[in-house]
């Protein structure tokens, strides 16, 4: 039986005449889009044609939206009140899921970027009001969350709120001992090889290692690559030609859960 | 029989800490807000409390997209594209949207701001791409416009297009021979017994009057004040006044034109 | 003996269209104006003026840099590096700087904003860096400060490099039993009375108090109000008034201390 | 007898995380730096690193000031007033400046970018402004301008102010028959090999081409070469390896004109 895997990138992050990352490359690569809203990258016109050559390609758009920090590229942690992030994120996912509307697609997903992700692990507060945003902006809500950080506060209120969650493997990352990703202002870049090794032992053993070797158990439906790096299309290529090797289907992730790689969330 | 008509405030333009206008004295006086998006005035917090007040007191929403451009409160021309001019204002117009279909209500109609709307008079490639915008944003489309202004190149797009027009009188703008009102980067204010003065003009005689006395046809259903001037509120008071004594009845307009002061618009 | 001292205020806030405070009033009133420099408030042109009427008024200019935050208006906290917050004061200062020196005048001091203020108590290389910062813009570097404050990361690497220090004495704030001032994101107006009130006890006793009546020991030789409250042309009228009442002469600080209120700095 | 000949690049332009340029590989090779201000591309750290890095390889450093217009890459024109247009110069002139001075050096000349640049060419008011501007940050004012330009609005009123005025050949623009360069708002990059043909030809002839062929009679006495195309440090490699082999040596202008290319400019 064919196992079902879902690859998502965060693309769309290019601004004005800067260009960040090999859009065209990722989009052929993978099933799922996690697109900039302006305000950490991207901006109205670079949304709509990374919308138009997604759909184009069958790639499915979920919205990802930042801190109102260009400077920083939204990996900077600003105090924001729950007022704020409620509003910024459906600001920024409804501006996108209008372009969605209009050429008959919808949103498939909310993913937090950067440091409004890491703030969302920890301050409840923060955490509810983007689970209200979601909810404003999605009919069936659904987001997309590391593996590793399922105790984090966000991921914990869709969880009780019955969001359809689909937790990510990231294998350009970092992983703390305790499971957690380490996001950083400016990615380093990593080799294709180390990303498929890493690739390679999560789909057989279902684990990540920390920089110091230790183990972390982890369960994930969707592979996650970053698309700022200089060798984001090579890892993409590189993880596309593996999983096909082990029989992997890349597919985007429905209502229901992908059989293969992910099991039941366990909370 | 009792005349309806409508009168619509450009608001919700406060950014951040700095107040603009008195928005809560306004929605209280009028039945259309044109709320602006972000882009030349408000941000995503100021349209949310926007937009909650307005509902609450049965004022509809249009949205009021404009120039990227804080430092000159959109009143500036910038010379974008049509493909910028499509994706500013569907990104504006498909946030606000998201607020508004968040709390089951829905966008009323769109209304170009400032420089933007100027330059949506004289070019034609520009108007079809807001056009597709406004399109692309609303089921059934709707434009307010001002009158007097009806061959200017989006109102003749959006006419072929079968939208609702929704023509608009400015008691507190100065006309120009040609029916024009004038845009400039800071409004000067004028007083509320003045713009009554003109108000009860254009409801007996259809006309308004240009600085050096001439009278300029115009037919609209709807009547506009602006929102940051410091008169604004006591003129929407002095105007919601005039009007109940005048026997007319202040609605938002719907789906087909109000009967009382609004006629076919000729084309 | 006439004693002398200080009064100050941030101003120059307005961005673009939207007023902010009424700077006419305050600089009438002041002997030193904190400029904004474009990054929390502030722009271009709105510096150009009101350095132009500040040096008509005998009023002499200090740099307020802030956060990159319009939105926030500098007070929320950001995650900037030391190299993110050298880089910020030089150009806010140096910007502000050449609209000075193009009118023979020249900066007096620098007085960091808002969230920027507080993360320069605590955050001991982010303080390195912005005394880097003053020094690169500041012949002879000069900074202001809350009294109370004085074990501040920033106060005292400006007391290690010999900076002319100036103390302030905040009448419309409230202290923490520590001493330190409460910066909140918008703040609420106090009356005139109140100002005065606290500071006569402060010229009498040298003491503040914290919301629960506990008594601060202050030392200052400026009294700094803040220009964004709705009423702080009263405050500055009043505290102008009990001052000279007092016999008090309102001067800007020289390079040597105010022989009246100010006395040393212990630390 | 040795020729000497400038050459100059637009540089710094990298904003935040995104890259523009190969800015080292430039800096290598030329003799004069015009730096991004942070208006439509650069930014404080960046402005900063560029600073430094050119110190390090002997490169003047000129400001580049722009039209507020970070998604447009100032390539946009935006009807700025004259007191926007001196107060945007100085602030971002003034900004950069700080940073030269705090590392002994000064601002070597000022070259309006992009949008603005094109609207200097015929708007009087605008022109006086920056010449203003150009004055109040640098005691020896200094402009580059486009050789062919020389009808220009702000080169003819620097000419009457007794500028220092740099005229320069692009050999990777296009030309119009009047001798205008044409700038559009993304770079079509050309070959080093059609780059150095026509500096070739230049240097011999004194001469530019249009698309037609026709010849455009110009005198520079200095190259610039666009840092944000994508073959720039190929064409300035090769435009090095030219003029070395030619015999002429890469240097900065000092106070006088060049004796090789350049004469004196006729108007």
């Amino acid at each position: 039986m064919t196992q079902r895997i879902d690859v998502n990138c965060d693309l769309g992050e290019s601004f004005g005449n800067w260009q960040m990352g090999d859009d065209e490359a990722l989009l052929a690569g993978i099933s799922t889009a996690n697109v900039a809203c302006g305000f950490h990258g991207g901006d109205p016109v670079t949304m709509v044609r990374t919308v138009e050559r997604a759909l184009e390609l069958g790639v499915v758009v979920g919205a990802h939206p930042g801190l109102p920090d260009l400077l920083g590229f939204g990996r900077r942690v600003i105090e924001i009140s729950p007022e704020d992030a409620y509003a910024y994120v459906v600001y920024q996912a409804g501006a996108l899921d209008a372009i969605l509307r209009a050429r008959d697609a919808q949103l498939h997903h909310v993913k937090p970027h950067g440091a409004l992700y890491t703030m969302l692990n920890d301050q409840e507060e923060l955490a509810a009001a983007v689970a209200d945003a979601v909810e404003a902006v999605m009919p069936a809500p659904a987001l997309y969350w590391p593996a590793g950080a399922e105790d984090g506060a966000l991921v914990q209120e869709a969880g009780r709120r019955g969001f359809r969650i689909v937790l990510e493997f990231y294998p350009d990352l970092v992983y703390t001992p305790a499971g957690r990703i380490v996001v950083e202002r400016t990615k380093r870049p990593i080799g294709a090889e180390l990303a498929v090794e890493r690739l390679a032992r999560f789909l057989q053993e279902g684990i990540a290692q920390t920089p110091d070797g230790e183990a972390v158990q982890l369960v994930a439906e969707s592979i996650c690559i970053h698309g700022d790096g200089p060798t984001a299309p090579q890892i993409v290529a590189a993880i596309r030609e593996h999983l096909e090797a082990s029989g992997c289907s890349i597919e985007a992730v429905g209502a229901h859960a992908h059989t293969g790689v992910s099991k039941k969330m366990a909370r």
